[in-house]
């Protein structure tokens, strides 16, 4: 997280650290030129979050030679993430890499430990809602969140939900995936008291428009403390959730 | 049909018809024995539904020339919907009629006295629906229900709709009314075991789109027994409501 | 609620109970008295209705495995919607189930007796329809209706839905499912004294946009006593119409 | 064209021209033969139709001046669209000028005697197209054509539409105008043995979305023969109506 | 033709054919019915004109089926659109059908003799467009007219559409078929003296948005005389310009 | 802040207050039904937060009614939002309120202390967007948290942002408001190491459709972190970044 | 930058800045050497180009104040654009300003010599699409460009923009500026040889959707050359071609 | 270039070629009538520039025809766009032509000599933009410039766009390509002072729909200078941004 660069300048102020072992830690560069990519190191510093590989139309060699790039730069943690087993198995032949399949994410490192403020609850309205769902836990967890999960708790039966109402109060962040109609993030958005991240799923078919239905329905939510990200984009509400999860005080 | 046709074949070749009155005939034959009598026969008899006029777009002079036509011929209840004051007062000096103002509907004759299976519950998500529900509810007042209406219950404070639940669970239909993110048709749809009736109100800003927002949420509702019509239809509503509650054997 | 309030501070108070217990426990009070088992008992008693799978994206495994824990919690009529043929061969290995390859739904256990207050007629304007009118009409049969199939009787050769006049009129509730322009809804509604649910269908080429010119034709009938479902979603159009067909008086 | 482009060349290389020109004359070469005059002489001869100047957005003192050029020009009939009756006052102190109220349609000069094939027959399915009618109609008339009204004959009830099948079955052409589902275009289409002129019109509410509804159901129409021109596009009808009533043998 | 039943109707009276065999001629009942279609046998009095049957969606046994029952009700020529190769050998099995492979249209009997008014020109913005301009040449040609090709005209080479302006000039329909901006329907409205039937097609790519921006364009020409059919519709096209090339005195 | 109830808790049981003035503090309806109106009394327990009134389409009168009965439920701090300052000035005849003009913002109350984790920058990309920021920062402001504003910084002139990085980098969150191409939130995003909540503006003409082309935009955002609330609704976006600046350890 | 870095490390060793001063400055690095003032000299002197403020939304105040500022730094040319009569008035009082009315420009200052590479010719299509020309031509002249406007030679009338064929090819930059079907661009684009810029413009009724059919048109152009600006945005045009008609040898 | 012409003509009129070389070299026909195919010849004329054609939809056989006919009729360089391996690979066997793989861009004859004012810059957001940017560079270095190449500086780490500060600086002409939110043409818009081609991509998911999301947010670009083209269309983008860079005096 932010707090490793931190971390690297408060070991260096207490001699835990060389001042050339930090300088070798803090990236030189902003960027390595692998040709195609512009691989971005410095992001790490200023958002100091494991680094991530977006691997839809890329191949698996090109992800490889990214990912190495990353390592040697001392990333330890790289999530790849729209992965497919395909390229999963000609990945892991040069890298060591674990694949988590429902999610389609490769992490090439460690999972961070949780150190989040609290809890990120995950719901689906239902079970079609799942993969989506995974992606955003899995990038939760990666990022040092403890990630709790509930699926399948749509509003036409409404009494699944409620019977969750502890887990919805107590939780810290929470992402509200669901399609056709994504009436999920409303309900949720007037029972939860923390932050809702609402992720509209392409799931339904007819007038739901490839998810547009409830990309509208999230975004005119009538509760308060609703935000949404792009449809089906799982990692984006993950991401964001662990974020927020670690919120700390600045200066 | 095919004597007839013969007979006209017949009544040609005798010179009793020319050749265009002959094509004529031929080309209306199939048409020519609806009994469209009977199809206005049956809709007074079974439904035996008031008139409508669509008072908007005509002025007062022409609905004031409509509602006297239909009373002489016997209309015992005509409704007019989308009519303003100003309207109302020019008509009112030469008609009996009463003005519901908040449903902006004007009622000549009679309503009529509540027969209906059950009763017709309307519901809305916020104050702002409420003149659509107002629609609905003198609609299906004045064609015989009892309604009961109960209002400013969106899905952002679940409770408030959740302390009415006996009524949801007595209703015979629901009128389900609601703007911006259009939940609450799922949610009811999700309690009820009824047909529930869902109007997309135009009420919202921004990415509700004049009511595109909760009109594709309703359409594309996860509960089943939903179904939708037009944006701010409140009198459609209404009707179809008191048709549904109107059910009867036939034959 | 007051006293309960009371009692919770009083628990807080005495040492009872901790403080982040007493916050939730304050977080849920107004939910705390639903009872849903009401909800669930008014469902099964009063529609008595079969359970419903929908089969689309979900594995033969997980149709197998929920429909196993339907029956042996006693439900008799298990439909699962969207079924193709492949997962109903493996289906039937494991479980007595009825395949309607058409309709595409398998059924588990019998379809029940008829035993609604008419007829429902599901009506199609062209036989590109006929699949989702399968649909609708499998749905209604196996929820206990009498159901008559009229198919291909478009607007664009109107005498041959004329033909049909005493069926129009003898229905209880009608089904009109069109792709296209989505006339066929208006043009039965006009002339039925009953309510009637249209279906739009994805059927059509260019301007059709995938059943949105459908959808909107519907959701703009001039007709009164029509209301619209998703585009094909003749299942949706079946469960309604079995509801209104199955009205009776409460309380 | 080969030695028209040698004489240019020729005419480079003796300095008769510079090379500038040369390059201009080279590149209008193939638009230099096209004999406009014809295209005109076509119009005018053939068609000898009116004249017609689109009134919206201009001035009355700019309509006034464009109707004297033309009308010193020879022009007979001069159809000013779109015009309301303010500018219509203001046009007639300087021009001998005939106003269509309704039809919002002013004429210098006098309608045409109609010399057509047969009859236009112009339908609508509400009072509200009347406007949109009568702007056909006019222009129709102006153009020399036998013209049939028929207003407020909607699908929703269809014995006022098919107690008019004469009128139907002997139109030479007909204008089919409708808002809302627009589903009137299919039916005269399945009806007719003639040409059909669509016009969708903007009335309706919600989603209708100013025409838009009624646009695709036209465009889609299920009935062969039908055409359709833009929203509210009454001028366009007429004129492709006058058109077609006037086909002749070429050559 | 229409004249067909006209004709009929003159044997008759004059003697030429009995009155059993003209009642034999005309259809008896106007449809048969072969469960899965109702085939309009009467539209050939209505419309006069040779029975089409919409390949797609239709297993090749059953359009051998619906051909087979027109042919025994005496239809002399039967259009089979957007017909595949692969049907097309099953088809021919069975009955005497001509394949038009780049129309994608087969035909059972003969094409009509050209006996229409004049020429209709069918012209094309780019080569991409020809398969719709072949659908609806094949088309007209069936239904008895001349017809003249030019493909490739598209307005950013605007001379080779100029150099052809005797052939616009001279036709009495014309079908203007265009992709991506549809700029020819509009140029070509501008510079002929006959109806224009403009024919967007879903040739182009990004904006294009699968023809919707070519429709568009057609719809707002600014050309008078100018109608749209749906998008790639080469058959309604056809079907239509050929209605317009047999116009007639009616009474 | 939600704290509010932690606190009396807290103070009851550290003996500061009775066992009956924490009774009163703590609201004891869910909800108070006052005709036209439901209102939510449990909210600040489940969100803790002040109380809002959404002013728009709600007259004077019944604003004031519905402010009386927070205000009477112990409702230390009322928002009323997009309110102009015609109602506001008959609201004060009855109400002690404070009214922020360019917000649209009236306050019944006192505004809470600043007791956030770290400052809320609100940021703009022109200056026409600044009301929707004046709305977000007041929000802001009242829910008790310290707010920085820097308005027209467009990413067409980078220098301007750029020339601001501190207080990007030491914002704990930031509100990104922008219309017409959005690029603000996406720029942002990608400078930031905490949660951007991005506002789309309707500013902007033609082709950003009311706020669509930033809206889109906004959702695309190729930049981690950063989530979208409705176009306009800077009241959201304040109360959503309150609530992430004020995240707290729960149990 | 590693040393400076290194430098950071060393001071944060020896206290002379805290740990979060170093953290702030190792996060702005790569930000931190962008030579603004270069990009701003950039464009001043190799441009030349005025100032421009958008005065839509702005009051005159506003605009007097800003303009002010411009001119004390030196700016020679100030352009306000989207300027009304009532803001000049204003204005005029404190400032020398020249009102182009039909343009809704004002300038401060003087339009700029002439001193492009050639002309920009300036076309529109119609009448109504005038205001819009007239914006990009004053825009252009004040930038210092010869320009030539042709006005209402849409491509319904081929031969009025034919006739204009010198103009056409001698121009070094074209503006072509349409409503309705945008059809002027594809066909300018066909005959010119150099860069053509395309202003849709929101002229038009139905199907026009405000300028959509035209923007869709233009950007489906398949004229080669041709690129688009915002609907009616007249500024940005004028503004371009003068930047493309200034194209000089860098370096 | 167009100075080909040009330079023919200087030649002609220098003595060093003959007339009869001349007019040889000066195309004959204005087109050339290949039977499916009209082919512009005289655009080279017009536009000075190779001749181009669009492989998508065309077979290997046809494109290899046309290709046949412009050589043969003295074009120099022909491009072939949208062309595949498959059809590449048959063409060769019958023409020299160089294949550019990633561009999909086949070229018969040769690439011109590099004669532009200054250089083109090609800039994508990510790297799946990439395959648009090749067909954008090969275009413009076919047609004769040097081009740079910029690839995966999207502005969500803008220190890598702003590492590059110079290239954009001193660029003649920058082709600006992305998908997802489009935001990469604004920011370049606002740093460079040189004519910027937007060329928004399909690439993303979601609310992107195809591109629809760059394609508004590239229109509705808040920077002056900044044009657009359609979707993926590079070669559009790569043929526009020569053309400027080869503006020179006329006349």
């Amino acid at each position: 997280m932010k707090s490793e660069i931190k971390q690297i300048l408060l070991d260096l102020k207490n001699d835990k650290i060389s001042l050339d072992d930090a300088l070798l830690k803090i990236k030189k560069k902003p960027y390595e030129d692998i040709d195609f990519a512009k691989v971005d190191l410095h992001r790490t510093i200023r958002q100091g979050i494991a680094e991530v590989i977006y691997g839809e139309g890329k191949s698996a060699g090109q992800i490889t030679d990214i990912a190495k790039a990353m390592k040697e730069n001392g990333q330890e943690c790289i999530l790849i993430t729209r992965l497919n087993e395909e390229k999963f198995l000609k990945i892991q032949k040069k890298l060591d890499i674990t694949f988590y399949n429902k999610a389609k994410i490769g992490i090439v490192g460690n999972m961070m430990e949780p150190d989040g403020i609290g809890k990120i609850l995950v719901v689906t309205g239902g079970t079609s809602d799942i993969p989506v769902a995974n992606e955003a836990a899995v990038t939760a967890k990666a990022l040092g969140n403890d990630v709790m999960e509930l699926y399948d708790v749509g509003v036409a039966g409404l009494h699944r939900l409620l019977s969750h109402l502890d887990d919805i109060m107590n939780a810290s962040v929470i992402i509200a995936i669901a399609g056709m109609e994504g009436a999920l993030a409303s309900v949720i958005g007037g029972l939860a008291d923390c932050p809702v991240i609402a992720v509209p799923t392409s799931v339904g078919y007819g007038a739901s428009f490839e998810g547009l239905s409830a990309l509208l329905s999230m975004l005119n939510s009538c509760a308060s403390g609703v935000s949404v990200v792009n449809i089906d984009n799982g990692f984006g509400a993950g991401y964001l959730a662990s974020m927020i999860n670690h919120m700390e005080v600045k200066k």
